[in-house]
């Protein structure tokens, strides 16, 4: 697919010159977002899709092919050393994010991170302080909690900022997967602490610290919890094996080392109560990240697998007038909905990766702090690592530092 | 509505002469079910509403000849001093529960008592050794968890113990009120630890850890808990106030003592995890107790509000055919179904007490130790006991004794 | 069950001496309504379930002995002559409707008749006839639609007469279930047409006719229909073969005689349009009645698979806020609640029944002409007659007299 | 955002070079289609966003820059003569297809035109007789009827071609928007006979007639319609108004000449019955096209604002297991989905634009005639001209030729 024009009405427009690093699921979808970006939306900066590194030469190069990137590297080094890149895109597993973090901001750039910002405190923490002295030179640093960004999410934080649930009292949250269930599943990064952190608690359990923070509007004080690894001996896998569906695996084993699913109730600064669950061994269940809010004047509830529908009772309403109502979050006045199609068309998963780079380049133009900032990743980061202290320590409650 | 003649088809069928113990909520919901059962089942006994007891004269008489008892009492003592009384039927709060259970088993009757079992670990323990005893003479006692009798979590259970689930890995369950929420809502007996024992925790916690052990056909080993109260002062009531729908306050106000929402975690003794949330502050949620259980083969998750479904996952169909499915348990072949109503034409909250009472006819007639026993209801309280105590140890993870 | 006093709380409240005719399923759920209501709620009369009639005296007496009627019936001109009956409930299929309520109504009794009203509008014409003198002498007839008594319908109707829809715009109803999709499920009465009347049509759709026009608050004009037998020819039963259950079949086989589905589009006298689907064919739905109605200003729809919820779109609230709320029909405030349990304990499909009774006796007490009349179940009649006549002139649209 | 690079990996593959007709609704889903479906999938032949064609210069230039086209024109002709264009793209309104079609495959391009085919029969017969002749020049013609490109449509087909439902029974579809309920909607094009050929009739009714067909795997024989416009005078609109949102509107008013709403029942060639309703006066309901399909051994479900799911009751299970299953359509054994985001990662409505380009641009590549070919879409309009001609004639059964 050629474009070889420059686009007439972006023709004042300076570029944004996005560099990648990582080119698996995130990696296939934050391109599909920076090349959608601005298709959907009229965006002040010019996205470019610069360039994407890997260490694999021919399997960079395929990639870049694929997804529409102008060049391709294979050493992160030297794509931050590059003068035409205004913007590096962290998409690797968690263990080398903090060190192309900083390396990237210290060399003038603009940062996206992936979840987890880091796999420990003591990192996060460094990245925070590197990320608040590069805002001081024109540097934006964004964490990419990207379910932030589903419009009916973005919509429930409206309804909860506007007040319509009143004193909040109850948050309940479970992120459900399934795909470690089978014990031949091979032991691929993501069950290795080493590279991934934790399991599912950095994975999941992070995605619903922040939902549920950013929903409630305020942040976890303390937590108990439980941890657990259900099938402690896998396959190793044979030659590059990937992703979430496996792939082959070899005679020899090897020792998971991360969580299969961790638990863990919580308070809230004002005294409201929380529940979490992160887990990979919910037969059955493929993606269901499930939130709820009760407050003291109404409730709302949103189901990722049908992420354009938010539930939200409205307690004012008589009593036998009450009930949660299914809004189709799909009217042009919703959150990102003016860019896309006519009620009742429905968005996907990857949206949320078009929205982040809109909020973000946004962001970017107007130099304003992007949320969430390496400080919203950094308080994940403390609330996770209260949660392994507490699992640690008979479920003691923790609190988060 | 007069019904004098004795039923033919039970000419040769003994009497169950039921006296029953309060006339509230709970007392309306066992004479219904007591009235119903003969006329839906054949059972090899004939129940007999015998006599209902309160306290307040009038009142016990009207409710006598509203629920159809042929006589009423005002002392305990005497119901259960009466020869023509077979079976005692306890629904008054759980401050009495040992008390009258204790002198109904001396007295040589069976006894149905209302969960839960009692408002202390040491109460209950002292119900399960008269029960024990009491069995040695043929009398049975059971405790009325009512919720093992809706069709499809009986039908759930059969599916589990089928090993249509497999290796057990997860276990959730909410039960959520609203009724709360208001902080005028009078402080009725309910609010009061010395007559109810606690709140959300012995009321809606005591239910969802019957089922879930139940369903699990396993034992939780230990838990870690949150308890919080929301609202620590409240109006008192004027006059008789009543039940979950509140009634008249006024200027004085009085102390909550027990709990209004109890938060927890556990395992079970194979390892499985769960979750457990009680509480009567979930804004729009009116009797919303919904239990999930992941195993290695399949899942299952079941909803009261909405009692005719089950929802099951089978995970050994090919990936591309899996699924949650509705089965609409209203067929002939499902538990208790066979004498109701065609396919789809569903039940109803009060038919869980027509086939309690169902179970234990049966039982007594054929002198089987009925499900779920007193010794069931005791480890409930044990369970509910380890929970307090973890609350009070700052969630400490605490084994169930 | 002896309950040989005399409520001591409707003792100044004079009897009302019911004699039901048939016993099958029908019979079982008016019995069960019969039974209960006195039990639920506050009555001007006291219902009595004086006698069942039936035509096997063995089956009768056996069915007196399980629903609780005082005395059994082998001829319903028996039961009709009887001087202690004050309300003959019919009961029986469709063919005898009509006699038996001329009869009834012939020699003073009150009438309760199942739907549909009769096999043809000729019969039911004279039941209006004979309703509308006998109404003159302090008679009252009515008709066994017993699906506007599901407190979520009769919710929906209040609000339609508050104006909540403004002008009605579309109305559709399906009626599905599936009993005759195996072609070996034998030809039972309900598949003669001398006996039933018609098929799905009658069964189903006299339900779906009713109920829309009850709660659309305005009648048909005119209809188009497609009428098809899809299974013509069916084994015989052998033995007194059942209900929607099938039974034994034996080698020879018969014709059937009525329709196996119904469909017909129509137009209210409001120039509303409507869609109707009556069918026992439709393979997974059991007892699928369901309606929706769309009016200017809102829309509402009610599935029988889930009878205590209704959807309500409030279309006056800003298009963010929109969509359908699944509203919990069981609050104290919601028709026939204030008798039953508390918010979220939900009713069954028998409940119809009860509330039915109560409506009929409270009519019975004030002298107000019930609803819905013979006149109301003659107009359904006229209405089926019109989807025939149509089916036979090739779906021609043809208005209802 | 640049891609000047030729891609590597399609280095070897030929263009298909696409020229684009209307830029409206359908011109920007289209755009994204054609840009997306290289990054997803491997193709045979590398799609180019060649030109763009649209009467305003500055609209048509600010299109081609927002979507991604590289050149832009102002005359269809134009477009059609450049020898760099492969494949006509037509979106513009039903009125201009046949004269574009036939002009663009004379002219030895490939054909995609958007649904209904045509305005009228005569036109669509002349469209399928220059795609016949073209086909044995090697030019494809599509008509798009992208709804057969839901993943959880095309899995539906194969489960029906695999026998899964058995002899089909009755197949149910509605297609409900509520975006005219308004009566002061102004009167834009699509309200117009002229230039949209019909109402809902051609714009929902088309895609359901198609989608049922599909399914179904047969044809409709005949039908008999109701058709009716509720509001036959709107607000003229004021400047360019727009699409399903409105726009402004004036003082002058005009008349609507197309349906508001289109009831029909139908049957198909088997014997199976069918019923469809489309409308756009539905209020509350957005996008709802919902289709039900039921079978002697099972039945499906569908509904496009849920359109990552498909239900499925399989009625070969025993009777206690059976119930619809919610299937999630995201595995990577579903159709499409290899190409997409893991399990439970849903896809949103724009994806069936993209599958479009993949199924057109293999059998492009293929020289295989593609599905929905233009002879489908002339047969789709034979139904919708049945559906007329029944209207007209006071619904009588009308044969589809």
């Amino acid at each position: 697919m050629e474009q070889p024009q420059e686009p007439k009405e972006s023709a004042g427009k300076p570029p944004l010159r996005v560099g990648m690093v990582g080119y698996a699921f995130m990696g296939a979808a934050h391109s599909q977002g920076w090349r959608t970006v601005g298709r959907a939306f009229d965006l002040p900066l010019t996205p470019v899709l610069a360039a994407i590194c890997g260490r694999d030469p021919d399997a960079v190069r395929q990639a870049a092919d694929r997804y529409g990137w102008e060049s391709a590297e294979t050493d992160w080094r030297e794509l931050i050393a590059r003068d035409d890149i205004d913007l590096v895109d962290i998409c690797t597993p968690g263990d080398s994010h903090a060190e192309i973090a900083l390396a990237a901001l210290a060399a003038g750039k603009h940062v996206l991170c992936e979840k987890p910002l880091a796999n420990t405190v003591e990192e996060a923490e460094g990245m925070v302080r590197a990320a608040e002295e590069a805002y001081g030179r024109g540097q934006l640093a964004m964490v990419g909690f990207n379910y932030r960004r589903v419009p009916a999410t973005a919509f429930a934080r409206q309804l909860v900022d506007a007040g319509r649930l009143g004193r909040l009292r109850h948050v309940r949250v479970t992120y459900l997967q399934d795909w470690l269930v089978d014990p031949e599943f091979p032991l691929t990064w993501r069950l290795r602490k080493e590279l991934a952190g934790s399991g599912a608690l950095g994975d999941l359990g992070a995605h619903i610290v922040d939902l549920a923070q950013y929903l409630a509007g305020e942040r976890l004080a303390g937590v108990s919890a439980l941890i657990e690894t259900f099938v402690r001996e896998r396959p190793l896998p044979v030659g590059s094996s990937g992703g979430l569906s496996g792939g082959a695996v070899g005679a020899e084993t090897g020792t998971v080392t991360v969580d299969d699913a961790a638990l863990f109730t919580g308070r809230f600064a004002s005294g409201a109560l929380a529940s979490f669950e992160a887990t990979r061994y919910a037969t059955g269940r493929k993606n269901a990240l499930r939130i709820e809010l009760n407050g003291e004047k109404g409730s709302l509830w949103f189901d990722l697998e049908r992420l354009n529908e938010l539930w939200f009772h409205d307690g004012t309403l008589p009593d036998t007038e009450g009930g949660f109502r299914r809004i189709l979050v799909t009217e042009p006045d919703h959150p990102y909905l003016g860019a896309w199609w006519p009620p009742g068309h429905g968005l996907g998963y990857e949206h949320t990766f078009t929205h982040q780079a809109h909020d973000l380049v946004h962001a970017i133009a107007e130099l304003r702090s992007p949320e969430p900032s390496f400080a919203d990743g950094l308080q994940v980061q403390r609330v996770l690592a209260a949660v392994e202290e507490s699992a640690e320590k008979n479920s003691v409650y923790t609190p988060v530092n």
